[in-house]
Order: C-alpha cells, then sequence, then structure tokens
C-alpha cells in the first residue's frame, strides 16, 4: 500500500494508523483525528505533497484493514533452512549463527576470541534477502564498462573473466558473453548479481549508460523481481565463485573498467540501501585491500564496518585482507597515525633482521628485499614470493633473532594505512587531530566521506554542513558556510589534497585513490557522499552527486605536491565551469527544500548566499588551477620599509 | 665585561668561569679547558664568531679577577626606600608589597580575594629599574608621529597634549614642545619616558624616523645612562601623571599619531626586553580597554599578564579597564566563546529588564538605550552617561527585577571580547576548539600572538614553525612547512581574517585590530612577534618584522566579509611584492642561520624548499587580492556528466 501510495517503503503511518483502529486505547475518532494532526505537523516543512500522501495513507489503511485469521494448527510444509551452511568456519557455526538466531546469550565467553580481534568477511554467511527487486543482468545488451559494478554500494554486482573452458558444468541459466576486448576470443566475460545479498537500491541500472537499441528504457540491468530470480541467481552465485577472479598483475587498474575485475574485499555491509559511502570503501579494498590497515572513525562506516556479530571487511582466497579498527571518535586519526609509526618501526626492525641473518638467509634473496620498489602489483607479487622464501629459510633453530625475523617478516611487505571516517569526526570531534596529522607528514592516507551531517546518530550539522541546509541544531538553516577543509589541508603545500564524487566522474575517484595512496607523504581525501540524511531517493543518489559538481558546489580536484619535482602546478581542476545554477542541485533534496517552506525568506537568502559563496570559492580553485610551474621573480623597485 | 665584549647582558660564561677559578672544587686548569670545550660544544651551531666572544670572555675573566674586601661594618648611610608609596591602595601595601618583599609566606589566606578575582594595575607600584640605559626624548627633534610609543612593548613611552597653562608649577628639567598640528597654538606635546619600568630595549629608538639634521646618528629619542636620568625621570613622570589624558571623543583613532594619546591599559608587563607580542596588547588595550575582556590561553601572554604578585593589565581613571581571565592550554578558544554566550545572555536580560522597568526608568531612557548604535567612542560615551543614569533612577525599591537590572545594567554597554594566545595554542593544543570558534559565526575576536615556536616552554616546534627553522622537537630543521592558519580561516568564508607585523607596517595593524573589532562575526589576527627564540637582537626585531614581510614570507593582508555587500572583493593584499630574497630574512636569525652550521646540505635544500614554498603562497594571496567583486557565469556548454 505505502509503494502504491508513493511512500516506497514507509509504513509507519499505515502501521500507526492501523494499531489506534484496533486496540482501542483511544476512541477510533479520536484517534484518527490526532494521527492526522500529528501527520501534518510532522511533514508540513517537507512539503504539501507529502502531507497528503500520507493522509491518503491513513485513509486508505482504514479502508484496506481485514482480519487474517490465524489457524489452530501451522498447515505449511515448508522446513526452515539452516542460517549458515556447513561448510562454513567453525567461528560462523558456532559463534555467529547463533548470534545470528538471536541466540547469543547462549554462547559462552569462552567461544569469543582473547584478544579482541574478530574473524572477518563473515557479512557472506548473512543472507539478508531484503530485496523486492534485484537487478537482472541483459549480457548482450552489456558493454562491460564496469560502471554499474563501481557504484554498487553492496559489493552485489561483480566481474570476471576466464577462459570458455570454465564453462563446462555451468548452471542452464548461467550467463556469459564474449569478453569486449581485442585478442581474447577464447575469453567470457560474466556480470554476477548477488541476489540474496543485494539490497535492491537501483543504482546500479541509473548508472548503466547502456540502452537496448528497441527500448530506450531496457537497459543491460534492469530492476525484476527478487523471488522470480532467487533460485537461478543462488546457483549462478555459487558458480561464479567457483571461477577465478582474474590475476591482479594483468589488470588495468587506471580505469573503471579494469578494476571491476578486482575482487571487493568489503562486501554486503549493513549500510543504507544505495548509501554513498561504500562504494568507495569497497573500491579501496579493491584496489589495496591485501595491504589495507584501515582506523575507521566512530559513525555510519564504524557501524556498517562491524555490525555484530558479522563484519564485511573480508579476505581473499589466500587469507590476506584489510586489517580494520575502530578507536575513538576524537582520536582516530592519531590512531591511524599510530599505525604508521608502528608499521615503520617493525619495518625498521624486520630489515635490520634480514641483514643480521643475511648469511643464514642468503645474501642475494635480502638485498632483492630490502631494494625491492615494491610500487607495482607485480612488485608485490615477486616481493610476497620473496619474503615466503625468506619465512622458509629461518627454520629449525631456537635463535631469538630468526624467531623475531619470523614474527616481523610480513613487515617487509609494504603496507597502506588508511584513516577513515565521516564529516563529523574528520571536521569537527577530531578536527585537532586530523590536522596534527596533516602536519606530521607520514605515509597515511585519510578518507572523508562526506555526508555533510552527523548521519549516523541522526541528522546534527557538522562543520561540513552547508550553509542553508538544514539539520539537528540548524532547523533553520545553517547560518555558516561549509569548512573548505580541502582547501584548508592544500595551505600546507606538503599533504596530497583530492576533492572525489562517485556519479559525477568515476574514473578522478579512481586516480585520485591511486595516486594518495602512491603518494609518500599525507594524503586526504574528501569523497561527496549521498546520504538518506540528505533526503534525496538515494537510487539517483549518483545523479545528484553529478549535479553537485556541476553546479560547482563540489569542485573535483587533485593537489599532488609530487608535481612541483616535475615543474608543474600541484593543482588540477578535473571538472568543468559551473554550468547549472546551485538551485538546480540543492532543490533535490529536503534539507534544503523544507526551508524553503518553513522559511521562505530565509531560503532565498542562504540560497543566494550559498551560489556567491559558491562563485568566490571556485574563483579560488580556478586560480590554483591556471598556473604554470614557474619560479617568482623578486619585484626590482626598492620599496622603502 | 661581558658588554664591552659584544656579549651583551649574557654573563655566564664569565661567572663561570670566576666561580671555578676561585672554588677549587677542579684544578684551575683542568677547569678552563674543560669549560674551554664546553663553550665550544654549546656555541658551535651558532657560529664561530660566538664561540670566540666566549673564549675572550674566559681569558678576560680570568685576567681581571680580582678581590673585593668586604668591610667588617657597613659605612653606607642610605636608607633602602619603601617598595610601594604610602599613597598606593591597601590591597598594594599590605599584600601586593610583601610579596615584593619576598615575606609572601607571612600573609594569611584572608588578606586574598575570596571569589578568584584579584587587583589589577598594579605593575606599576614595582619599580624596576633593571634597564642600562633608557631613552631619552629630544623635543626639538620629534616629529610627534607616534612611532616610538606605538612599537614599546613596556608601555614606557606614553604621549599626552595640553593646554600650555598647565605647565605651571612643572619641575624645572619636565620637557614640552608645541604640537604639531595647524590651529592648537595653546597646546603642548610632552612624550614622557618612564625611567624606572623601561627595560631599555631600544625598539623605540630603532623605530624612530626623525634625525638630527647636524648629526645623523642623533634622533629625536636617544639611548643614555638610566642613572644619569633617573632623578629628572621620576619627577617629570609624577607631573606627566596629573596631565589629563586627551579627550577619546577627540582622538584620531585612524592612525599611529593619534593613538598616542590613548592610555594604555596594559603596562611594565614581565615580558622580555623587546618582546614581539606586548605592543599588540598595549595597542588592545588603548583602542578597546575600557569595554575589553580578554580570555587568554596558558602561555608567554598569560605568564607576563599576570606575574604573581602584579598584573600589567590596568584601569583607567574611571576605574574601568580589561577583565582577563586564563583558563586551560587546550581550551581558550571556547572559554572566550562562553564569554560571548553569556554576554549576549546577559545582556538580553538587562534589555528586557529595562523595557518591562520602563515606566519607572522613563521611556524615553530606555528607547535610547535600547537604540544606542555604540561604534564610535561618543557613542560609548553617551550610552555609559545614559546608563549611569538608568541606575540612578533604580533606587527606594525592594523590587527583584530592579536589583536584578542594576546587577546587569553595565551589560547595556557593548563589551569587546578577544581571545587571546601563542602560536602553540592556536596552531596546536586548542586548534580544534579555535576551528570550532571559526565556524561558530559568533562576535569574538581572537588574536595570535605568533612567535612560530613555544617560547614560553624553551622554543619547541609548532605547527607555526617554518620550513628549516631549527627549534626542539626539529634539531635538523622542521621538514613540513609552517600551517597556514590564514588561508584556513579565510576558507570559512565568514571569517574576518587579517595578518598584520609591527615593525613592517603600524598603520595597517592598527586598522585589522579596529575592523576586527568591529565586524559582527568572528575575527582572527596572525600577528607576526618578533621573539628571543629567533635568536635575533630584539633591539632590531621591528626590521627584522619588516624583512619577514620583504621577503613575501609574511604578507599583511586582510580579508574582510563585509566587503561583499558593497560589491567588493573581501581581500586586500597590504605589502608590496616580495623584493628580497628569503634568505636576506632568515639569515638574520639563529634558528635558520645555526642550520647552516650543522646541517649545511639540508639548509640549502630547505632553504631553496621554503622559497619555493613562498612564492606558491604569495601567488595565492596574489590571486585572492587581484579579482573584483562581480557574479560569475554558468558555463553556457552543454557538457554531459
Amino acid at each position: 500500500m505505502a509503494s502504491s501510495l508513493g511512500l516506497g517503503s514507509r509504513v509507519n503511518t499505515i502501521l500507526q494508523t492501523c494499531f489506534f483502529a484496533l486496540s482501542g486505547v483511544m476512541p477510533r475518532d479520536k484517534a484518527i483525528e490526532a494521527i492526522k494532526r500529528a501527520t501534518e505537523k510532522t511533514y508540513a516543512r517537507k512539503g504539501k505533497a507529502i502531507v497528503q500522501k500520507n493522509f491518503a495513507a491513513i485513509d486508505s489503511a482504514l479502508a484496506n484493514l481485514h482480519e487474517v485469521r490465524i489457524p489452530a494448527k501451522a498447515a505449511g510444509q515448508r522446513i526452515r533452512l539452516t542460517l549458515v551452511p556447513n561448510t562454513a568456519p567453525d567461528f560462523v557455526r558456532n559463534v555467529t549463527a547463533p548470534i545470528l538466531e538471536m541466540r547469543g546469550d547462549t554462547l559462552p565467553v569462552s567461544a569469543f576470541p582473547v584478544d579482541g580481534t574478530y574473524p572477518t568477511g563473515t557479512t557472506k554467511y548473512e543472507k539478508r534477502n531484503i530485496a523486492d527487486e534485484v537487478p537482472v543482468w541483459e549480457s548482450d545488451l552489456c558493454i562491460q564498462c564496469g560502471q554499474c559494478a563501481i557504484v554498487c554500494p553492496h559489493s552485489v554486482i561483480r566481474a570476471k573473466y576466464y577462459d570458455e573452458s570454465r564453462l563446462a558444468g555451468s548452471p542452464a541459466l548461467f550467463k556469459a558473453a564474449p569478453i569486449n576486448a581485442r585478442g581474447y576470443p577464447d575469453s567470457r566475460f560474466t556480470l554476477q548479481v548477488y541476489v540474496e545479498d543485494c539490497t535492491g537500491c537501483g543504482v546500479c541500472v541509473e548508472n548503466c549508460p547502456a540502452h537496448s537499441p528497441a527500448d530506450f528504457a531496457v537497459k543491460a540491468i534492469n530492476m525484476k523481481d527478487r523471488l522470480e530470480h532467487l533460485e537461478t541467481g543462488r546457483e549462478s552465485v555459487r558458480f561464479f565463485e567457483t571461477l577465478p577472479w582474474a590475476d591482479r598483475t594483468r589488470v588495468n587498474f587506471a580505469n573503471v573498467r579494469g578494476v571491476q575485475f578486482l575482487e571487493p574485499l568489503f562486501e554486503f555491509s549493513s549500510a543504507c540501501a544505495g548509501c554513498g559511502e561504500t562504494p568507495y570503501l569497497k573500491l579501496l579494498s579493491q584496489l589495496f585491500g591485501e595491504r589495507l590497515q584501515i582506523a575507521n572513525a566512530t559513525g555510519c562506516s564504524s557501524i556498517y564496518g562491524a555490525s555484530m556479530p558479522t563484519t564485511p571487511w573480508a579476505a581473499n582466497a589466500a587469507g590476506r585482507g584489510p586489517a580494520w579498527a575502530n578507536s575513538l571518535f576524537e582520536d582516530n586519526a592519531e590512531f591511524g597515525l599510530g599505525y604508521r609509526l608502528a608499521i615503520d618501526s617493525q619495518t625498521a626492525q624486520a630489515r635490520a633482521l634480514a641483514q643480521k641473518l643475511a648469511p643464514r638467509i642468503g645474501e642475494d634473496l635480502v638485498t632483492a628485499i630490502l631494494q625491492a620498489p615494491q610500487v607495482t602489483e607485480s612488485d608485490f607479487r615477486v616481493q610476497r614470493q620473496r619474503v615466503d622464501a625468506l619465512k622458509s629459510s629461518l627454520t629449525g633453530t631456537t635463535d631469538p633473532d630468526v624467531a623475531n625475523l619470523l614474527a616481523l617478516a610480513d613487515f617487509l611487505m609494504r603496507r597502506s594505512v588508511w584513516i577513515v571516517g565521516g564529516d563529523g569526526w574528520a571536521y569537527d570531534i577530531d578536527s585537532g587531530g586530523l590536522d596534527h596529522v596533516l602536519s606530521a607528514g607520514k605515509d597515511v592516507n585519510i578518507l572523508v566521506l562526506d555526508t555533510e551531517v552527523y548521519s549516523n546518530t541522526g541528522g546534527q550539522a557538522s562543520k561540513a554542513t552547508p550553509l542553508g541546509a538544514t539539520a539537528k541544531f540548524a532547523a533553520a538553516g545553517k547560518t555558516i558556510p561549509r569548512k573548505d577543509l580541502a582547501l584548508m589541508a592544500i595551505a600546507y603545500g606538503s599533504v596530497y589534497v583530492a576533492q572525489i564524487a562517485m556519479g559525477a566522474n568515476n574514473e578522478q575517484a579512481l586516480v585520485a585513490m591511486r595516486e594518495a595512496e602512491a603518494y609518500s607523504g599525507t594524503s586526504l581525501i574528501l569523497a561527496y557522499s549521498q546520504c538518506i540524511a540528505h533526503g534525496t531517493d538515494l537510487r539517483h543518489g549518483m545523479k545528484q552527486a553529478a549535479r553537485a559538481v556541476a553546479s560547482g558546489y563540489w569542485p573535483l580536484f587533485r593537489f599532488d605536491p609530487t608535481m612541483r619535482e616535475r615543474g608543474m602546478n600541484p593543482f588540477r581542476l578535473d571538472s568543468p565551469r559551473p554550468r547549472i545554477p546551485l538551485a538546480e542541485y540543492r532543490y533535490n533534496e529536503v534539507r534544503f527544500k523544507s526551508l524553503t517552506q518553513t522559511h521562505p525568506d530565509a531560503a532565498k537568502r542562504m540560497l543566494d548566499q550559498a551560489q556567491r559563496g559558491l562563485e568566490e570559492r571556485y574563483r579560488v580553485y580556478e586560480d590554483l588551477a591556471t598556473r604554470d610551474g614557474s619560479r617568482f621573480e623578486l619585484a626590482s623597485q626598492d620599496i622603502s620599509s
């Protein structure tokens, strides 16, 4: 009923009506009247249309209320499935499953890890099946661009290419297409949708650029009824999982088409359907998964990043994946800096021990390990083999140096430290710590999932909240412009800074993440993240992000200090000049639109002020971009001081 | 001896030599040899010249060592003067004086204020007489420009103008000159040096622009032996104090010449001779003294701002002056914001009560009070009279509203909140709080006394420390550029931001302080403050500040958001293009020069890196300055996202 009335999945008004109509706690007429009054009060700021829809929901609920008789004895024949398969690891069967089944209080303390660590990659056992509709791939229309996979917030769309011979024994309805690349006649491509893990957000479909020539409304991926595709989907996923992931040394990391072939090590999180944050984290896990060490600030990302009892952070077939922890809201930047200092110290110890033990290990191997570049995937593969060889050489002795080196040998592999959090963390609660890390010059990467509001705690204004947006503590519109954290970091001159927005330019986001990781100093990435708190339909969230960029509100750029070494301007503006007015972006969102209802004059004034602020700010970025890398000449005139 | 050897007042090497030569704790030869070794080690990084001077001091100390026989009985006839005059307030005589005489432990607890407040303006009773030389005014050479008074770190140079008739009964050697202004034939001008409070820094003399036509080395103010001028000076000061201060409503606040006539309410602090910070605070006290409420961060300014048992913050003849407090190092910005919120709340209460009691007070008076503009000095004077009249009208009743209004009536005068501290506070320890205050948009003014190092705790690097400077925790030169706090604040768009440097442009500093105070939002001023921690002769500190500006390292600018309302660019660059290389500024300071001795290659590399960084940063400011205030046009071409 909610869906047919245009309320989507919002059933609160309908259920409230039913409760009061049936419970008799108040006279029915009075209750309904009170509900209507409350509805008007609650939704007035969201506009008349919303109020009317809710009124219709109340009337419709009353009109359709009917009794469902419960039989005296259950008549069904279906057996409840085991929640996790018998092939799952012990921990999942013995600990995760009972908690998922709401029997966690029966577990003894001894069932839990004693050292604070927790097994990763367990969301895959929690098949939630929450979507009404799921995307279905049309292999013949697909251009294999990877755009659906990169924007999927839940890693439920995955791509593999493989030799045609692998298709032997595939399920009848398993889909495959010749790969869209020259010189690989025997390769097949499959885009697999994980139907049981999909939340049905539809972002993939909205982002698909391929249309049917016969019917423009039909794309290469389309939303269809989940139940109709459930069995086929399950079978296909099972077969798809037996196919190998692409060889990382052969994948083109430089574009969206390439990275779809990288295994995500962040999957099926409990984030909202259509979440704007999770695509960035998934991409991070694809690019640097094995080497990732993440310090996660408190906030949405710490919640969906570790929703008891499952974790979306996962390991690859070799058992390697991101290490992840969450410290406090107010110290996450420092916490991540601590990772770096610890890693550097342990790496230095490992290197010293390797040199000391070189006669036993082999001088050539030690030299190769210590001089390894560790930049490309091939570098990492070879270094991993060398480190394994080093470990193998260290057997049959009780020498404490050997024991120490064995404990530290993995630090001979370069790690990638990422400090991750939302704007509440980065702009407010830990702003002092973040600034300290920016000033320290260490090799850490900071990713701000910027929803411009405290999303997880219910939408309080942060320093990232834009002027004129409504939020808790800014009910009449925020009167202060958003803090320009990017410009503040650029002001250091030594920090790699990028502003990115998936939906507006996925390729730029990808390039920025790779440059940030490669930069040997500190990096900061501000990632535009659409959010339910914005009051916009997240199915179209990527388009809304594109509008943020098109209006000039969220220019895309990269400030790369290494460009100076080549005599070039470190600042590059990656998005074109503003081409839509700010209003065209803003008024797709309730956070802005509601002000036009509640405070129309203020809304008008603030919009104009925000538009002017945007222009002033854009000019700064444009100025930064329109320079060469040349030196400066001193004024020749003698002006006495 | 130290002075004649070019060591200034540094007597440590000489006294150490004497001690070891006389005490016999070690064989004399060995001791002297060890002292020379230690001297070389200690001063090598400051350059060979310093080492040689100290060697000379050792030799000279030994050569001049001679016995002074102490007579069996004191032969002198002089009586020790009372430390404070009998005319001093009770508290000063009963509490301050005993503490100054090192008898503080004889005071009962009951002698101290019970509520945490402490009487102000007591440094004037602590005549320290520490200078060897003091400035002496040449009334006939003086052009009355006010440049000596504005730079004086200790408020010991003051100017008054007054009617000639006032000179009746002046001491014989009291100096006066016709005032250098048309239309005031009967007015006389006196520049008074407070010889007993002077620290002898010589900054005034170096800053004096007037030279004798007969001898270029003679200025309108010159350093002379204190003892020779002590008695005359005392008498002159005593008489000068009887002369009235200029009428504030008739003083031109807009230039240096004008503000010399404003009474400083910050005087004779315990700051170092030649301190670069205190002239800014003195100016603050002159401009807004009666209305000032200062939140002072921990650091030098909190120490010399309240050195037990005296306070340099003072009151005027009416008993009004700055209110001052120091909270914690890490919360001073928030502490000052709290002042504002409290003042706003109490002002609102006072206004409401005044309205409620208008029939008793008089409708016209209340209306006048509530609508008073409170911008100019005349406004303040009239409002003060009105508030006094309001208080007078509220007698002879026990009405609690009346009692409340009497308690709150002073809040009907506009107050000026200043949050003051050093760079250690602003850039590091409370950077999160400062950022919060910048984002809150309240009417507070932040003054950062920027020495670019933790001065008070002994010279540790802060985030304000420039690249290539040595400091504690940066012994081999700081490898990260200075944090550009000004640009960060400008990035908010809503904060008034100024960068100032006395010595480079005193007028611009003055204008910035006044604009900041007048701005109804948040203001931030970064004030270049030369410091003993820089390792430069503070007598020439103002010239060194001018070099900082001339090199482009410390551009002077003002970002005034109110300019937008007039369709103008909010950013104004107040200093000319760089005209000396950075090295010419830097190598006058040990903090930079020492690196050329200890790490010559790094020094060279960092200097070049700093020069390039300066150029990049200067371009940003130049770009900001070279705009008009026009609106922005959207790109017309349709570029698909």
